[in-house]
């Protein structure tokens, strides 16, 4: 990566609005834009950190392309480290484009995939953690992963390693004392070093069962409507998002295949699943439709079981309803305008699992149900843990190396020198999390993910 | 348009980037964000026009949403003229939704469409030919229409206005003197100030002239490319827009229906469009696709015509090309690499018009048209002259009025008082153009039609 180019690149979406952001960074970045500017001593002379109106010109004419706002930085106090400059101009496609092309045309070049934030990286702005951290706050979907991206971004998860390798340190030390002293040999410290390491090995053990919980709901949480075929499950779904988006006809079996759109509920993103009412049926096309609806039933995080009041129970269907009873599910009595069906009522009743009696033309009880909802997910978010040191994939799979080579230094604790050379092997590896800056490979495989201008 | 509530939008366009601008603007602007500051002491002591870190947390709690940076401008020195602050979040969906839905708890009202600049209208920080040369900045395709929308925005167009109105105040003061001492009747100031409506009605009327030939440009220069069947159009449409989007085959009459893609040529966009090939058929279908290459030829600014070295020239073609001939357009004897057609180039040759030999495979080629179409839209360019007073549909309507009642004031100028009504209409007219307060539906009919934010 040559940080002697200065380079740009626009920082907010792609699209029309009512701004863009242009970032700059780099050694040259004040003299490369000044050609671009109208008044270049203004904008040279001004001060850090403070917006002033430009105008935008085709370089080396007197053409105004935009009006703009802009700010400088001056290295080291920038994002990247570096000098930095952000063009705030109009969010027109083609102003984004005329001023990207003229930044060009000055000799700074188009920045690849978080070029800045790697710069950061590289220049000693922000380790690794916090690095992905940048990436996870934009990618998330929820409050969990949220919390758990802000978080990092704090650098909470940087200050814990920092501790561990302290504490890793602390313990070589004592060890490797006992190696060249043996005679000294101090059965009470020895004790307290291995305590320390077995408390971290749980730590591990305990991150990745947390982090296997939040795992099911990265990427938004998955709600699933499920039940018999004709019971108004589709009406459901459209009714919940806001349109006509699933077929609906009073013929049983109309939905063949799982729809799902995206759906938001205080601010938390949901994918929200139509599936195929299930029944018995010879049709191929629905039996296979029924198998993904029961795929999907068993990937959601909540389900809603619909059923209809004007249908009697089958054998099966009060399985399913007795399975998905110990699971975060809804159950909804549909259709109570049509038919008042005790029996059904009285299966919730006697096993003693809350049930809705609904008509879903009402949008008392679509509010009814959007509360329900709401209250499990916070349920949900409320049995979330939050991880230690885990907060990405690559962590998580460092995080078992760690994990493998802690193990390994206990096994070995009376054979001072191979449980130090353990241990000395998850130092390496608490580095990597960190962040290594020669590991061109990794850092390459870290910012590819990144979207341009961050 | 209750200017007291407090207004927020994101400012940047939907989706996923590295950065996204939250603007808020009204009186209480400061107060209501500070809630949902971590240091709202810093952030309400903090010096205007300048950038601070700040995190942003959900009101009543500690819980962090995003680390954002917030500059704050004091009324009335900023963009509506009201206290505004602008946040610069993580460009993530989540972060977005979830800063206003914090913003809107904290007593923040969601902005309509272009409230941003009808706050800065009615707060007198721009007039409405300024106004609607926001949305034009936002919206321009071409360095045309960005240079009339920039001038527009630097006010270029409402000085002229005013001018405008001086002049013809002027002439009135000067008919309403005749009208009150008749007896000083003085033919000679009579003859300048009829001279300078006589003016202000060419500038009209030319203004107009210009608008038309602007309007041909508007919204990207159309390229279509035309000619026989089976001469590579849809294999030249390919090359030039750098991938496979029309299907080709050797069959003649593969395409059938137009095909248009967005290009780009020096930061213009460009619509280039690929049509079916011109032959004599009886299939309907193909007839009709014809048809509709026609119609696109009329509607080009610029025409390339396509045509085979292993094809005869046949009546028609011959009459196609001598009819282009006469407009922008630029002629290619293809697959010259299959057969040197004599014919064909001696007709070019025997007209005088500019022939390309080509054969489509080899980058040269493509690379000679684009330089020519490069020329060709630059001739385009000047030959487009600038209108002094109309850059929208909306002014050049108006100047259509102002132009009547200019021409109505001629025609009795003898009869003063009739002149002078005229003439204080088209006064009128004027103010309209650059502005009035009160007229909410017109102000509303141009809002709506500006993006959220701005």
């Amino acid at each position: 990566m040559d940080l002697s180019r200065t380079i740009a690149a626009v920082a907010t979406p792609t699209g029309t609005g009512a701004l863009a952001i242009i970032r700059i960074s780099g050694k040259m970045a004040f003299e490369n834009i000044s050609h671009c500017l109208f008044s270049p001593e203004k904008f040279l002379k001004a001060e850090t950190g403070k917006i002033f109106l430009h105008k935008f010109k085709k370089s080396g004419t007197e053409q105004v392309i935009d009006e703009v706002t802009v700010i400088k930085y001056r290295e080291p106090y920038s994002y990247t480290g570096e000098n930095m400059v952000e063009i705030f101009c109009h969010g027109g496609p083609y102003i984004v484009r005329s001023i990207i092309r003229e930044l060009n045309a000055s000799g700074i070049d188009g920045a690849q995939k978080g070029e800045f934030t790697r710069r950061a990286f590289l220049n000693g702005k922000m380790d690794l953690t916090k690095a992905e951290a940048v990436k996870s706050v934009i990618e998330c979907k929820n409050e969990i992963e949220n919390r758990i991206a802000i978080s990092a971004l704090d650098g909470e998860q940087r200050r814990r390693l920092e501790n561990w390798k302290e504490e890793i340190i602390k313990v070589l030390i004592q060890i490797e004392t006992e190696i060249e002293f043996e005679e000294d040999h101090d059965v009470i410290t020895e004790k307290t070093g291995k305590t320390k390491i077995l408390d971290l090995i749980a730590i591990i053990k305990d991150d990745l069962k947390k982090r296997g919980k939040i795992k099911e709901i990265e990427g938004g949480f998955r709600i699933v409507i499920a039940g018999p075929a004709n019971a108004g499950k589709s009406t459901l779904f459209n009714q919940m998002i806001g349109y006509q988006r699933a077929l609906t006809h009073k013929e049983p079996g109309t939905t063949r295949d799982w729809i799902s759109e995206k759906w938001y509920l205080e601010g938390n993103e949901i994918i929200l699943i139509d599936t195929a009412g299930i029944r018995e049926t010879d049709n191929e096309v629905e039996r296979a439709g029924i198998d993904r609806s029961l795929q999907e039933i068993g990937r959601a995080n909540i389900t809603i079981w619909v059923t209809s009041a004007d249908e009697e129970l089958s054998t099966e269907e009060i399985k399913s309803i007795k399975d998905l009873s110990d699971k975060n599910s809804i159950f909804l009595i549909n259709k109570t305008d049509l038919n008042k069906n005790e029996n059904k009522e009285n299966l919730f009743n006697t096993e003693g699992i809350p049930v809705y009696k609904t008509s879903l033309t009402r949008d008392k009880d679509i509010q009814n149900i959007t509360e329900e909802i709401n209250s499990r997910i916070n349920r949900i978010k409320n049995t979330i843990e939050f991880p230690d040191i885990i907060s990405s994939v690559r962590q998580e799979s460092i995080a078992r190396d760690i994990l493998d080579v802690l193990i390994e230094s206990i096994e070995n604790w009376g054979r001072a020198e191979i449980a130090a050379h353990y241990l000395n092997k998850s130092l390496e590896y608490i580095e990597e999390i960190i962040g290594k800056k020669d590991n061109e490979e990794v850092l390459n495989r870290i910012f590819e993910g990144f979207c341009i201008g961050k």
